[in-house]
C-alpha cells in the first residue's frame, strides 16, 4: 500500500541537519545573515522555497533575482527586491517566489559559514524538496571563454573528488558527489536553449587563486611556464574543465543535507592561453549571464511542469 | 663606513614579490581591485602608503577610514571617502594620508586574494617601510568578552604555526611568524589608552566556523560538549586565546614580501560560555571599535614621531 500511496503523494524530502543540540536550543541566532529564530519568523519568511541559487558576488545575486523575477512573471512593480541581510555585509539575499538567491563571497570558508546557516534556515523554515545551484565564474581548460561548465565531479588539487575537514583538529574525509540527474537536466536545458556552449565536466575546487592554480601572476610564484602547463595538462587528463574555489564543500555539505545540488560556471579565459581577466567588462557581465540564462530556463521548466506557475 | 650612512639614512624597506614572469608582462590587473598599472598610476595613487589595515568587513574598513581620518586630522570637509575598489563588489578600499584600508571578506582563500593583489599593489606603486595590521573579530578562550587580542603567534587547528599551502597539487609549509616588535609595542599602546584590556595570546587559525571551531550549533555536529571543551582547553594550553580565519596565511604572505605585520583581533564571545553571539548588536558594535581605536592610536603616535603629522 505504501508504494502505492507514494505515486499518489510522493513522499516530500526535507533539509537535514545533523546536530543533536540544535533541538536543546530555545533559539537560533543565524549571525552572518541578520536573521534568527525568536527575531523572524522562517516558515513564513521562507517556508515556499524550492530553488536556492548561490554565487560570490552580492551584484551578480541581485541582478539574479531580478532576471529570475522577469523570467517567471514575477515583477514587482517597483522593482524593487529588498536584501533580506541588510543588517549585515557578510551576505546577501533575495527572494522572489519560491526562488532565493543568497551571496557567498570567495573560498571555501566563506561559502562553508553561509551554508551553514542557509541549511538551518531553510531546516527551521520547514522547506521541502530544495534544490540549490550554485552560478559562479571560473577559469577554464581548453575551453573557449564563455563556455558554461556543469560540474560532473568535483575535486581537490590532486584530482580527487575530496573535502578535507578538520573537526576538533582531527581530518574528516567527505564525499562532493552532486546530483547526476540534476547536472543532466540542466545540460539538457542549456541545449534547448543554444544560446552559448555548454558542457558538462569536473571541476577543480582551490583553497588559492593564486599559487593554487598555477598562475603565473600572483605576487609569489616559485614553478616555470611549463610546470604550471604540465600541471593543468594532467587536470585536463583528469576531466577537469574548469577552476574555481567553492564547488567541493559545497557539494559536500549539500548531500549531507539531502539537498539536491549543481554547480554551474562559466569560464571567463582559458588558463591554457593565461593568467590575466583582460577581456573587456562588457565581454565579461555578458559571459556572467549565462550561468544565470541556463538556470532561469531550467527553474522556469520545472515549475511550468509542476503547474506552480 | 655603510653602518654610518645607515644610521643618518636608514635604509629603506621595499615590498618584495617573488615572481619573475611579472617583470615580463606588459601590465598587470588586479582583477579584484578593479584596478591595474596600464589603467591607474599607482604610484601616484599609493606611492605615500605606511599602514594598511585589513578587516573582514566593508563597512568596518569604511568606518575605520573615517575614524583615522579623524584621529589624524586629516577629514575630508565633506567627509567623503570613496571606494577605490567601487568597480568590483569583490573588496572595498579606503585611503586617508599614508593611511590604506581594505575589507578581506571571510577565510583564508578570500583574504589570500587580496593579499596577492595588495602586495603587487604596493610593489607597483614602489612603497617603502609598510606595517599592515589585521583588525578583526575573533571568538575569544577563557576571556572576558570585548577583550583585545594581540596575535603573539598564528597557529593552527593542530595549534602549530605553519600554514599548508597547496601549489601544483603538493603541499609547502610556510611559516606563520608575526613582528614580535610591532606585537609589544601594539601591547603598549593599548597599556597607555588603558580603554579596554588587551593580551597577547596565540591566535587558532581555522578554515571553518561551525566544525573547524569545535561550536555546537552549525548545521552538522558529530561531538559532544565535552569534546568541544576538552579541545578548546587544550587550546588554552598551548597559548590559544583567540580564534579566527585569516591570521595564518595573513602572517606567512606578509612574511615573504618583508612587511611588519600584526593581528589586532577583538573577542565578541568567550567560546567555553557558548557559540552564539547573542550580544546586542550595540554591544558588538562597540566591541568592533576596539582593535580600531587600539590601532589609531598606535598609527598616530608613530606617525607624530616621525616627524609626519
Amino acid at each position: 500500500m505504501k508504494a502505492n500511496l507514494n505515486l499518489i503523494f510522493p513522499p516530500s524530502s526535507p533539509v537535514y541537519v545533523h546536530n543533536p543540540h540544535l533541538e536543546q536550543m530555545k533559539d537560533d541566532i543565524l549571525y552572518h545573515f541578520n536573521l534568527g529564530t525568536a527575531t523572524h519568523n522562517l516558515p513564513a519568511m521562507f517556508g515556499n522555497v524550492k530553488f536556492v541559487c548561490v554565487g560570490g558576488s552580492p551584484w551578480r545575486m541581485k541582478a539574479f533575482i531580478e532576471y529570475i523575477a522577469a523570467e517567471l512573471g514575477l515583477e514587482d512593480p517597483k522593482s524593487e527586491y529588498p536584501n533580506i541581510c541588510a543588517g549585515t555585509d557578510r551576505y546577501a539575499m533575495y527572494k522572489v517566489g519560491p526562488v532565493l538567491s543568497v551571496s557567498h563571497g570567495m573560498g571555501i570558508p566563506s561559502i562553508s559559514i553561509m551554508l551553514h546557516e542557509l541549511i538551518k534556515l531553510l531546516y527551521h523554515a520547514h522547506c521541502t524538496d530544495v534544490t540549490v545551484i550554485r552560478i559562479g565564474t571560473s577559469g577554464g581548460i581548453g575551453l573557449e571563454p564563455g563556455t558554461v561548465v556543469v560540474t560532473k565531479q568535483s575535486v581537490d588539487a590532486t584530482f580527487l573528488p575530496k573535502l578535507e575537514q578538520v573537526i576538533l583538529g582531527k581530518t574528516v574525509v567527505r564525499s562532493t558527489d552532486l546530483d547526476q540527474g540534476l547536472a543532466e537536466e540542466l545540460f539538457q536545458s542549456s541545449k534547448e536553449l543554444s544560446q552559448f556552449e555548454t558542457v558538462i565536466g569536473n571541476t577543480m575546487c582551490t583553497l588559492d587563486f593564486y599559487e593554487g592554480q598555477a598562475r603565473l601572476d600572483g605576487a609569489f610564484c616559485s614553478y616555470s611556464e611549463k610546470d604550471k602547463q604540465d600541471y593543468l595538462a594532467e587536470a585536463y587528463k583528469a576531466g577537469v574543465r574548469n577552476i574555481e574555489m567553492e564547488s567541493s564543500v559545497f557539494a559536500a555539505m549539500c548531500k549531507l543535507s539531502g539537498l539536491r545540488a549543481a554547480v554551474v560556471c562559466v569560464t571567463l579565459l582559458d588558463r591554457l592561453k593565461g593568467d590575466q581577466l583582460n577581456s573587456s567588462h562588457e565581454v565579461l557581465r555578458n559571459y556572467q549571464q549565462r550561468p544565470q540564462i541556463l538556470v532561469g530556463h531550467y527553474i522556469k521548466k520545472q515549475l511550468s511542469a509542476s503547474g506552480k506557475t
